[in-house]
This record gives structure tokens, sequence and C-alpha cells, in this order.
């Protein structure tokens, strides 16, 4: 009996029709059964939001004919939609959840403002291999022909080998050639913040308002990080925990007079 | 010359008029200068959400006659406060942010949707020691008295001695009265996550949704876990980073074919 398919749970935070989960989806249609639920608007900055308040709508439909994936399109965020593929849409727990290819950086500090990983973290509490992809390239015509055959590497190594307990892969691209692109490195987050600078301006009715703004601010030297390989054309690979306790620091906190 | 009062921040996800951050509002105007930068309406599981596409208004406003402290009522997300709070309101970095008395737990895998966190996070990454404060009840006529001489006492010592690098507090507190609560221990996210129930139901038009709904499983038996020091009325105190990076599992990741 021929070995049963993987069943590969794709979302993103771009929306359904975004380019980037269309070559996503095109590079795990030969890997395995797809299924994809994905947000029916963009979602980016949604952080690992979840809808409490509202009423989630979740519609079966097909955008492109003659592609064999089933899809759904959600109202909900990243993290909804991954719930509901799971808790809902799905007959059994999938194989692999993979989530993007995102339009734009979730290196470092980025991945706690990311859509994108969140869905991939929100999979991974769920005990699913999980990996968040990104493009270091907003634009909605970016190119991602040099970077889908390393997204078929890594998420056959992922399927093929046991992801750690608690870890999912966050996974971000240069903007390069095929020709430019280095290789893989597997690397920690880069120690970096945003400095916001809002852009205040006054409404038609005389109210004032901001845009929020930002510069990216990467004081982390270190060439074992993210920002380094990018930086040097190298696909970044960082194992991300959702076990967010500080071990290192519970010593410290104990000395304090609490 | 007397000491300098500190500058505090204060924020939460509840929304500006909530009962649980007037309770921390009156508690932090024993301990210093205070502005309040909050959302104009709740923003609970907006986990790290920040506000990109759209626009942000933030209005001075005074909710409560011969209160002294400086408050701004805000369009965005908590993680938006934060960033407006501290690049656009405030003359210079504060000394201390809180943010909460959240209605609600945010102990365990819920620190990573919460908002009332994800604000004390965003403070973090800006180097601002920075603690979220929760209560397990959610009504809105919950009972902050017995807490308070905590958060005191928390926020205090949090200004005395110096947060470890890129680490924040995560502090709930169990329903207890004051009789009950038995004090304050540091501990570990414990190892939980949720399984969603949703509830299906068909709009008024034929159009099915869905309500999110969970259960929250906990297999963690750890003593030194949060769910546990709640569980026992203590006050749980985690210490959360945002070095996402799991350390552990980059020499593993590293022996895959990548």
């Amino acid at each position: 009996m021929a070995k049963k398919k993987p069943l590969i749970l794709v979302t993103n935070d771009d929306g359904i029709t975004a380019p980037g989960i269309r070559a996503l989806i095109e590079v795990m249609n030969t890997l395995g059964d797809v299924c994809v639920v994905a947000p029916d608007s963009p979602q980016s900055g949604m952080g690992h939001a979840i809808t409490i308040n509202d009423t989630l709508y979740c519609d079966k439909i097909q955008v492109h004919k003659d592609e064999q994936q089933q899809e759904y399109s959600c109202s909900g965020t990243p993290v909804d939609c991954v719930k509901l593929a799971v808790n809902e849409i799905l007959k059994r727990k999938p194989d692999l959840c993979v989530s993007g290819i995102n339009h734009g950086s979730n290196s470092s500090i980025n991945v706690i403002y990311s859509g994108t990983m969140s869905a991939a973290v929100e999979a991974g509490t769920q005990g699913i291999p999980s990996i968040g992809f990104s493009l270091l390239d907003y634009s909605l015509d970016a190119n991602f022909e040099p970077v889908k055959k390393y997204v078929k590497q890594i998420a056959e190594e992922c399927l093929k080998n046991s992801m750690p307990k608690g870890v999912v892969l966050n996974v971000n691209f240069p903007k390069a050639s095929a020709k430019e692109l280095k290789g893989i490195k597997v690397c920690r987050q880069a120690n970096a913040h945003w400095i916001e600078n809002f852009d205040k301006r006054t409404n038609p009715l005389g109210r004032e308002y901001y845009w929020l703004t930002g510069e990216f601010v990467n004081e982390d030297k270190g060439e074992d990080t993210d920002e380094w390989a990018l930086a040097n054309n190298y696909v970044s690979v960082v194992p991300v925990q959702f076990d967010l306790t500080a071990h290192h620091a519970i010593q410290d906190i104990n000395s304090w007079e609490l």
C-alpha cells in the first residue's frame, strides 16, 4: 500500500488571494493534500489576535479553477483561521501547517507583530509541526520564484524529521535572485526594536490623527542572527518557542522583596 | 533636593473606563507621576496587533474629575497606545509601564493572546521596565481591593531593582479574598493549550457563522508553574521574554538537510 499523503494546512495574513499564498499552495500541492483556510482580507500586523467579541464567517471557495486544494475564506484573523481549520474543518490533525509566504519581513522582533508567525505558533500550540515563510519584499508583485525550492526543501525536512517539542520555524527570504541566494542558515532572532515616528495629520473635519510609521533599529552585530543572514543573502531559519518564560530571570526576580 | 518622582505609563486592553485600569491608576498615583494612554474601547484578545492600515485617533480626556493623572484615549490597540505614549505623548522615557489590571486570566499560554501583556512586552522592547497585571475574574464588577497591595509591592520592587534585560513581568491574581491570598510566587509559564469548540449558528439571512469558544487544557503538573500557584491562591509572577528564539533547538534543526 502506498504511504498516505501528508495533510498540509496552508494559511497566511495577507489574505487568501495574495500572490504569496498562491506560491505556497503551488509548492505544497507537490508534497501532500492541501487545505487552505485563510483570511478573506489583509490582516498584516494582527499579531496573535483572536476574534472573541464578534462572529466568524468561513466559506468554501475556489480561487482558481482546476486547482486541486480545498479552500476556505474566513472573516477572522490568521489565528482564527488555524483554530477553525483544526477544530472545525479538517477531519484529522494536519501533518504540517505552513503560513505565508508573507509579503514583507518577519525577522527579528517583527516576529511578535506578525500574523503570519502567529498562525504558525497557534498550530504549534496544537502540536502541529509548523513553519512561517516571509519574503523581504512588501510589493504585491514580489517575485516568489527564487524561493520556491527552499520552501519545498524546508517543508520536506519538516515532514521527515520530528520538530522539537514546543518549537515552530520562522523562515525569512532575502529579496534576491536565484543566483544571489547563498543557501540556508539556522539563526537566532537578532536583538532589535522599532522607533516609531508618528505622522500627525488633520482630517477634513479638523480632528488630528496619526499614521504609524517607524524605523527598524538593529543594534545586534552577531553573525549568528537572522538579520546578518538576510543581509548576506542567506535564507534565515529561526526556531521559535511559545514558552515565553525567561527561565534565566527567575532567580533574579526571586531576589526581590516579594 | 527631593528625588524626582518616577514617571509611570498606564495602559490596558479592556478600555480606558474599565474598573481594572481605574484600580491600577489609583495605586500608581501613590508611587509617581501617572500618564494613562489606553484604548477607547475593549481590545481583549488583540495580542500584539498594531494598526498599520488605518488612522489612529488619540484624545486628551478626563475620566473622573479631581484625579491628578493625565489621560489619553486612543482608537488603536494596546500596543499602539504604548507606541503613541513613548514616541509622541511623553516628554521622556517612563520609568515604569504597567498594563491592566485585566479582567480575566493571562496566565500560561494565554500570554500569547493577551493585549494586556503585549502592551507590557512592547514597552519592554523599548527598554522600559514593564508589568502586566491580570485578575482571574472576567466580570465587570470584579473586586480589585484585595490585590492592590500586591500591585503596589511588585511595582515598587520593579522601580527599586533593575529589571533583567529583555524581560517583562506577567502577574496574575487568583480570585480570592485578602485573607485567602497566600503571597507571591515567581513561576514559569505552565505548558497548556486551548481546544476550541466552535459554536455554529445560522444568521437571519441563512448564512452560517461561528462563535469561538474553547476549553483550557493544562497537562503540566509542575508545582513551579503559574497555574499551580494560582490554583493554590498565590499571586503568580512569570518573567516573560521577547527573544522567542528556541536556542536549545538550533542544534537539532542544524542536523536537518538544509
